[in-house]
């Protein structure tokens, strides 16, 4: 799927209201995407900067040969709580009315947005209720505990989950800070897309593609709007078995898929965001799809030979540079500066350990 | 060991010739530490900054709660070859007298050094030939040869190698770039340091400690001359199992030790260099023995929580800093801001998967 002009202007009205992942009408409308853009994102920077880390840009020149590029790493896996989200996360509570907030805040997850969310709170002197699945891994439970957070089992899908926290809002009066289809989450993820592009300019020379793993669509919708006046191409990544962005980039609609198993656990929604969808369809260039085994070698091959620990939705990322630039060239990008968002690094150590005990060898 | 106050001079003449570590008379002169401090680092730095990354230096704000202080580590995993030794060995090959370098470069070494001295030879248009122990790891082999080295396999111990590379030596003419004890290699070594000093300085302050593993001490010695007009105070950190500085620090003088088993494969040693004795025991504070586990589980700790590959020889200066700032203190320093020179990134995937696997509970 290549997209070598983006379309002129959105489309006519959409035959019916967008529904939502879970097939409830969205309250979310597209043609917010007309008012967002760097400033925007800008003014979320200033917003949060004291509350979320400028992580590092790091030039990763142990894998360049392989790439054929220069292959740029924008390490959100050294954000707080090791994962991007804590930018929309902070945005958006910070901007939350102060009744409302301190109401509580109230969020579905079953792993970084949950802990984002509960960070942020705490940051706020507020507490928050996260509705996690009942089989989710301890790991993550005792994360949002950790930095404060209210842990409460539904159910073990998300819609279990949403269900059960908007009954929490309506009962308590708390806000809901959704994972990733709002204006505030998509412009606070945008800026780590704003500081990547800089921090690369300012080191070697303007990014010519970056690569963005896809779930809901956050990141790489604020990558879009950061992005608006630069001549970055944005590249989305998902797991060939849970490619809702790829497949709803090419029916020109959001569709809904049914997500497969993956090692991405983090990329795992039904569908990308009403907001999110109708940002990056403006704007990104090419959709990748990868297989699981390029995941898995991915993460190994960045472990030991860049000395990097990334969790498998942001190695699926970087499988996508691994193709190398020949690659690219086939979706009509010929770069000289590739950049990846390594969107977090949080991962199990007995699945870092297996991962690493399978592909060492061929790394 | 503590010493409080740096000796006031180098001692008396010693009662005899210093014997390195092979017991054989050693040509090192300690006197010429007496010619050695931070503007003969800034010279090699000045000489090697366009064949040498200049390497980030990370606060690592994840682990700061666990050590009590700020946290600042030179990433020498993210160096070439992975390593610090590429420093050494390219200001040593830079400075070798063009007719000795064309006759070749001869060294021995069982792991980083030599492919950082075959990596300095390709850059300077020679030939390297690198003696290694008929038993190294395939993986260090093909790290020599990838760089373009000539491997030669000779006995299994440091004793046997180094008398064939001596040998090869006399027959071709060819020049030996030794491992640690050398003038060239020691002020190579230190310009991490200095990098490191400025780095943190600019973006948070001034480094009151600085831990550094020791092997032969070629980075010890090296961030004691940076630092010399700095007020930071140097410890070394080492395997208790293989504890050569420390014992001669204590001693007063370089003993020989009997190396025992230890994950930290680059610290073993039979002793320390002459003149990187002569240099350290003027300037360090204090010195520390790890132990196998805290050696493992500083790795680990550094992989899950602060997403970093680093090596066992690295691993060994992070575990004297997760001992905490308490630790620290019972030697007389009560630092605010601690760095660790991580050393090395090199491991075998097989080790990190079983460490992981072993030390991820704990983490």
């Amino acid at each position: 799927m290549t997209m070598q002009e983006p379309p002129a202007a959105p489309p006519a009205a959409p035959p019916a209201a967008p529904r939502d992942e879970f097939g409830a009408e969205s309250p979310v409308d597209p043609k917010a995407a007309d008012r967002l853009g760097p400033a925007e994102v800008a003014a979320a920077a200033r917003c949060i900067q004291d509350r979320v880390r400028y992580t590092p840009a790091l030039r990763c020149r142990a894998l360049e040969a392989a790439v054929g590029a220069e292959l740029w790493l924008k390490l959100e896996s050294l954000q707080r709580i090791g994962a991007f989200k804590a930018r929309g996360a902070m945005l958006a509570v910070s901007r939350l009315a102060a009744p409302a907030r301190q109401r509580g805040i109230v969020t579905y997850s079953s792993g970084n947005h949950g802990q984002a969310v509960a960070l942020a709170a705490r940051e706020f002197g507020v507490q928050a209720t996260v509705f996690m699945p009942e089989d989710a891994p301890g790991i993550k439970v005792d994360g949002v505990r950790a930095v404060g957070g209210e842990v409460k089992l539904a159910g073990t899908t998300s819609t279990h989950r949403r269900a059960a926290a908007l009954e929490h809002c309506a009962a308590s009066g708390g806000a809901m800070v959704s994972p990733f289809d709002h204006a505030d989450i998509i412009v606070g993820q945008g800026t780590a897309t704003q500081e990547f592009l800089a921090q690369v300019e300012k080191s070697g020379g303007p990014l010519d593609v970056l690569i963005v793993p896809v779930g809901g669509g956050g990141v790489i919708a604020g990558a879009c709007l950061a992005s608006a006046n630069h001549p970055v191409r944005i590249c989305s990544a998902e797991p060939a078995t849970c490619d809702a962005m790829a497949a709803s980039l090419e029916a020109g609609r959001r569709v809904r898929v049914a997500p497969g198993e993956t090692l991405a656990d983090g990329l795992k929604p039904l569908q990308v965001g009403v907001l999110n969808f109708e940002i990056a369809r403006r704007r990104v260039q090419a959709a990748f799809r990868v297989d699981e085994s390029e995941i898995g070698l991915a993460l190994v091959t960045l472990a030991i030979r860049g000395k990097l620990v990334v969790e498998p939705s942001a190695a699926v990322g970087l499988a996508v540079a691994l193709r190398g630039a020949a690659a690219l060239a086939h979706r009509g990008i010929e770069p000289r500066r590739i950049g990846v968002m390594i969107t977090g690094g949080n991962i199990e150590p007995a699945l870092l350990s297996r991962l690493i005990r399978d592909y060492g060898d061929h790394v």
